[in-house]
């Protein structure tokens, strides 16, 4: 499986020059077995299942969430395994959503590689998406606390709701900024949270502390999304080799273009709606949609929100003791709004 | 929620005429909570997904899952209410396995109705598929059993596989008669399994019996599965006004197909390749391939196949007492194999 051999030497890495580097590290020998778990967990008599599945979960991906899971558990002091299994779970769970999302948004590229769909076809990535997504229940039920089936299947149920509802703002210039929340949240920071959480449950933590823990990973992963949705559109992203605008040429309505619609006088507003409802667009759209966003200040508030939202993952550590896991989770939410790319 | 409220009352009924009317007479009062359950608990905030999961959930599907984890539990004598929870579990698995099938295979129309995937389009189909089936999980989470989790993770990871493995099979004339019985245990008979053990679990029943439970449903799960396989070649499915050859015209490889290929002559092969490896097809080759099926018993052989299974079935409900249940249980098997639209 060389492939995942690949993804392996790549979690090692400061991956797209990240600062993960302190936290990564410190999770470093949990993170190799968590791969080594995924490795033996995707396995299946049918051979295209470790095929694709290991094309996807080789692809470069950064390893946030189970990272996230490691980390908490740590922090908490947990010394024993069952965090190893568990966060194994939060990648299939994570990897499963992006192999339907791949088909959903017919997308053909990912991280810079052909996507699954692109390879194998739309069929065979909904199948193993949810090949992927059982095996994961498999894996928490042999873990055997109900606590984390509950957490990670109503985490599950929430991202499939963010994603259905994602659908229904997509080309719609009147979502507002509470149903994109809605979205983000659902879609993106409940596993987030839900991988912080079970961390906190395998430690046998209080109550209070397993849902500051949450609310980390809950702020964070709205901090990360809303950083993502800027980054769509900005100059550093082109500079990178990576496509501005992905987002506008789909008609995805995210917080910058709220806010900049909002604002707008008719004539904006007209021009939202040609490009965003009824996707005509121009190859000089997209830079009058920047030029728009800069007027409103959109792009400089849709950041300040995600600060807000990193300032209070970070707050929601407070009740822990000083230890290296938490310095490198404190850094992870203050580089996760500084980042530019 | 007028969609629902017609299926409640369509489940009254001899539904295509089956004699399901003894068993479902039998499970009735049950089955109204099932669908009562089945209907609160689809739905959600983001409307899209009651109205979608309404249209397929309402289209005239038998509950025969359900059913068979109702008529399991009360065969054993359980007087609580657990197996309601998870019969509508067991039907919201199915249903999610539904929706993602209609999508892989590009069908639009299902039982006489449009596909979900024809009226909403393929991405929210596979969304709402997604959302049921952690749905199904949230259920079983709240019954609490690990042993429940246990049985349908497992049953789920195995219909992916049977799903995928059915996406290789496709097309190809070189499958044997052993992949094609995995692909149908695997996607059809696993959840038959599944659903008539959940009864004995929830029932307390001695292991033995459990596996009683779980043996009735694989074999009748395989011989629903190979005669469904051999109805898609049959003159009295056309009589009914339904297509005869839909699997033909896909190039999916059903037993009848790999009993007349493996016993035709070189030319006869060719034929079988042409039409189901190359797909190029005229309309005259369905009544060939039905020719060269007779010719070999492949039908005739496939029933017999059937009729064994259904008789296996039968033999595993020995260890349970003369109820209502068992009677109607038993033949539900025996029309199983003699039903011929």
């Amino acid at each position: 499986m060389p492939l995942v051999a690949d993804a392996t030497e790549k979690t090692g890495q400061t991956a797209n020059g990240e600062p993960l580097g302190d936290l990564r590290r410190l999770v470093e020998p949990d993170l190799k077995k968590v791969n080594a778990t995924i490795l033996e967990r995707m396995q299946s008599p049918v051979a295209l299942i470790p095929q694709l599945a290991g094309h996807i979960i080789a692809a470069g991906g950064k390893r946030l969430r189970p990272i996230l899971t490691l980390a908490a558990a740590r922090l908490c002091g947990y010394e024993g395994e069952r965090h190893i299994g568990l966060a194994a779970c939060v990648e299939f769970i994570h990897t499963a959503t992006l192999l339907h999302d791949d088909v959903v948004d017919d997308s053909h590229l990912r991280r810079g590689l052909e996507t699954a769909n692109a390879v194998w076809g739309n069929k065979a990535s909904v199948l193993v998406g949810d090949f992927l997504f059982s095996r994961a229940f498999q894996i928490m039920v042999a873990d055997g606390s109900l606590k984390v089936l509950k957490i990670l299947s109503d985490a599950s149920a929430e991202i499939a709701e963010g994603e259905v509802g994602q659908l229904l703002t997509a080309n719609n210039t009147a979502t507002d900024e509470t149903a994109y929340m809605d979205v983000i949240c659902a879609k993106t920071a409940v596993l987030f949270a839900a991988a912080a959480q079970v961390g906190g449950v395998v430690a046998d933590e209080p109550e209070e502390r397993e849902l500051a823990l949450r609310s980390f990973g809950m702020n964070l992963g709205i901090a990360f999304q809303l950083v993502d949705d800027v980054l769509d559109y900005s100059a550093e992203q082109a500079a990178l080799g990576k496509t501005v605008g992905d987002d506008f040429r789909e008609g995805k309505i995210t917080l910058p273009i709220v806010l900049a619609f909002a604002q707008g006088d008719e004539a904006e507003k007209a021009f939202w709606r040609r490009c965003l409802e009824d996707l005509e667009q121009t190859d000089q759209d997209i830079t009058e949609a920047i030029r728009l966003m800069r007027k409103y200040r959109a792009l400089d508030e849709a950041m300040d929100r995600a600060r807000s939202y990193a300032d209070k993952a970070r707050q929601a550590l407070a009740p822990f003791p000083d230890r290296p896991e938490k310095t490198a989770l404190l850094d992870l939410a203050e580089f996760t709004v500084a980042r530019r790319f």
